[in-house]
């Protein structure tokens, strides 16, 4: 019998996929195409979270989060950012993922229109779409160095917008977004009645200015879902523990839909994001200088290699060359790069229609893997 | 702002509540409410999952699941049921509750329905919902020991039925049904073309038969999803790791919409699910004793309380006793029992309107506390 609903069976447009034929097929592969790392998170984390497992921490606990994270989470974050936020305003998830189509389910009815910055990392498409809403794209250029338009955001306001999605640093270009755009946005948000939507998951990766809460703006913290992550900030994206500061009818909106998703976040990954608040100030700094040495070494290599172009990287541990000099669709730019020289990359295609002419590199290969991928891509002649 | 959406305003009908002021202003309480354990898990699961995080098991992995825990419960499905399973049918899920509601958005147009037979556990409602479909509750009643009436469910199935859930041993009656109950589900499935969605996460728990999978009855797998867990059967609640098991184009609509809801399932508790896996029939024989043991105790106990009645108990670690003789609804005698006796249980009603008149006791702590809480009720006059 058809147990797929009808409207699931159209093929949706491409987003980012996990290739495992690839890997498995491939001995000698360089995988820069998912946004995870090549460390292991560290051990004293890992070995916090085996002693509070065995300490009885293996049950579900309070679906909201475990009281002891939700308080080192409010700590650290009137310690780094000034600001006291209720716990009623908190959610642990289990992942920024779920916490992010918690706030589209949450937020929207059937037809609400979200507007994305595009190029954007495809998972919001599903999200918003998943909920019943509507995803509105506005561009940003490689060529304006992915500036946001105050005109072409507000030219894509309508009626029934509810919110913009907002992700600083940015996922895929790289793009970091200062103050200035911050009220840029924050004053379109007030003025529009809209919710910003904060995905700040790579707060440890600015290489220029510093993270700035768009919540913690004049009038903003009413209006702002912040979502943060211990993924990629702590190399933790195997833990699954993520979180949600917002006002608490949305919080307690989202928790009672969370309570039909995955209910509670796992317990022994709680324990575990404690220890690594706790660590935050060294592991920061060394995640950020880490990652910056191979996307600057990357930039580097890219800007001697004559069939791509790039802007200065100034976030994330990704890079978003252009390859317009290739003549190539980015998804066959992609695929003639693993045929001919065993590199898995992302079409740029998978971020948006802006992301066409371009690819993007995870850079979490160490520096002799990088080194290896670009000796082959500086081999290469299209 | 308003944040919330308007289709979320509303007011649901209750479920099973986390009740955290009762457990945090309350030292002595008793709490039977929610479907975990006092035992924390075998230590031998926990240093494996310590061990293999230090190795690297640290990151999103595979997001249909680890290929050594797929492999495994693969295997285990073979020894156990004499069935293959091939890998393209199973999707590891942070959590059957998370497998449940993929399971609905994956098959569900707007407006389908889902047989639910009632009392049921609440959650299943809203996940139907979730996903824009319609839940159909057949009732069952204690003075039929709980049997799914064949002509009650004929009458239910409309052209719209997709499927019914089905959950053997069941929350929150405790009852087990056999070969007989299965094989009329099953004929009615086929002849109705209708899926059967097995909510199997109790199958440790059955003191009376044992667990036979519906999906092994002929023609029943290509319309049978099975969830299966590995919080209650390895008392695992805190790791949320579960699966799928199901004909393969749901599991890629299933795993489509994933990447968009928790994106993979926690890399550490999948390497602790593949010792439980090992350590599976030690395990299941143990804590099928244990629960045992308590569930009889309490129904002893139960049998000596004249305002309470009981079947006989058959499965699960849930007991759902009748209240009629104290002519209270089951919010208030829960109300009252948390007032008076310092016991916090379910009102019968969180399971439906069938659950009224009920409520439930979850064996989740020792026969010691468990003797006291009916030392406590015995005290009681209503």
């Amino acid at each position: 019998m058809e147990l797929v609903a009808k409207r699931r069976q159209k093929q949706g447009p491409e987003g980012i996929s996990y290739n495992k034929s690839a890997k498995q097929s491939i001995p000698d592969l360089i995988d820069l195409s998912v946004g995870d790392t090549d460390l292991i998170t560290d051990s004293r984390i890992i070995e916090r979270a085996r002693a509070d497992a065995l300490k009885g921490y293996t049950h579900y606990g309070d679906p909201k989060g475990d009281p002891e994270l939700a308080e080192a989470i409010l700590r650290a974050w009137r310690e780094d950012h000034g600001e006291s936020v209720p716990g009623e305003q908190l959610l642990v998830t289990a992942s920024s993922c779920l916490g992010m189509a918690l706030v589209m389910l949450a937020m929207l009815d059937p037809g609400d229109e979200v507007i994305i910055f595009s190029p954007y990392f495809s998972v919001y498409r599903e999200q918003v779409e998943l909920a019943g809403g509507k995803p509105v794209f506005v561009p940003t250029y490689q060529q304006e160095g992915y500036a946001i338009s105050e005109r072409r955001l507000r030219d894509a306001i309508t009626p029934r917008t509810r919110a913009m999605i907002f992700n600083n640093p940015n996922n895929p270009t790289g793009a970091v977004y200062g103050r200035e755009t911050l009220e840029m946005l924050a004053r379109v948000a007030r003025e529009k009645d809209l919710a910003v939507v904060a995905d700040d998951i790579y707060t440890y990766y600015f290489f220029e200015g510093e993270y700035l809460p768009i919540r913690c703006l004049p009038g903003m913290a009413e209006r702002t879902v912040t979502l943060n992550s211990f993924s990629k900030n702590f190399l933790m994206t195997g833990w699954r523990v993520g979180y949600i500061i917002a006002p608490s009818p949305l919080i307690q909106a989202m928790s009672d839909i969370n309570g039909a998703l995955c209910y509670s976040t796992p317990s022994i990954s709680q324990r575990a994001a404690i220890e690594a608040l706790a660590l935050r100030a060294e592991l920061g700094a060394c995640y950020g200088s880490v990652y910056r040495q191979r996307v600057e070494y990357a930039a580097g290599r890219i800007a001697a290699i004559p069939y791509l172009s790039l802007l200065p990287p100034r976030g994330t541990f990704y890079l978003f060359p252009g390859i317009e000099a290739t003549g190539l669709s980015s998804r066959e730019f992609c695929r003639q790069l693993l045929e001919k020289a065993h590199i898995l990359v992302t079409p740029g295609s998978a971020f948006g229609s802006e992301g066409e002419g371009h690819f993007r590199i995870a850079c979490t290969v160490g520096l002799d893997a990088l080194g290896e991928a670009f000796d082959r891509m500086q081999g290469l002649k299209f």
